[in-house]
């Protein structure tokens, strides 16, 4: 289990700071976010520190999807809601303000008034240049 | 392997309808969205059909983690991005449009004017409430 002294996510895990835990198990810990998007928003994380999904164990990452299934339907029945998002973002362009790997789990309601960004489009042949670059980079 | 004979997504993986790939494995495939947030937005979805995250079977979910792993590293190097966030929409008050699961992965690049949804908070007691309908519903 990594750990790093100055994470504050590292700290809640090891109970050093409180949270609002609404679920917990050998490799996952879940706790509401107390600033939310929406009143339910939960933060899920591995217990195993790493600054970003890239750099989490396989096994960490199916363990905290198993956890957003678990926590995430009990949001939706214990908040009323109509769906939700799930959200990971990673590094700062990105809104990673935490660099401890946490998914985000969002309560959604029918005309809350959150707008999702808008959609561009691809010019021609630029969608296959795009497909070309990225399947270049694929490991 | 299931299948939904009205559903795009398994169309696209059957090869009945084009889609520009970008990667292609036993349980999954990547694709580029064909309306991006940013150039390099890519889908990647379970081969076997279900509505939402919620009714896809663990191994598949994290047969998917993995690619989304696999193609955001590329996507990266490939659109020369500072970030990424991963998404995953369910149920339509979730903007989800597309019934058979799938994860964004959107490249992100410093100052690009996407901006996230505004945070709330709690007031009081009420965080410490929220919590306890959470685990109440936890099974």
């Amino acid at each position: 289990m990594k750990k790093d002294d100055n994470c504050i996510f590292c700290k809640i895990i090891e109970g050093k700071i409180p949270a609002a835990k609404v679920y917990e198990d050998e490799k996952v810990l879940a706790f509401l976010d107390i600033m939310p998007v929406n009143k339910g928003h939960v933060l899920i994380v591995p217990k195993s520190h790493s600054k970003n999904i890239l750099e989490d164990d396989d096994k960490d990452i199916a363990a905290c999807m198993k956890v957003v299934k678990k926590v995430s339907t009990a949001v939706i029945k214990a908040m009323k809601a109509d769906g939700f998002n799930i959200g990971v973002n990673t590094e700062r362009a990105a809104g990673q303000a935490i660099f401890h790997t946490h998914f985000h789990v969002i309560p959604r309601f029918q005309n809350d008034g959150l707008h999702h960004w808008p959609s561009g489009k691809y010019d021609g042949e630029e969608i296959t240049k795009v497909k070309q670059l990225i399947i270049k980079k694929i490991e």
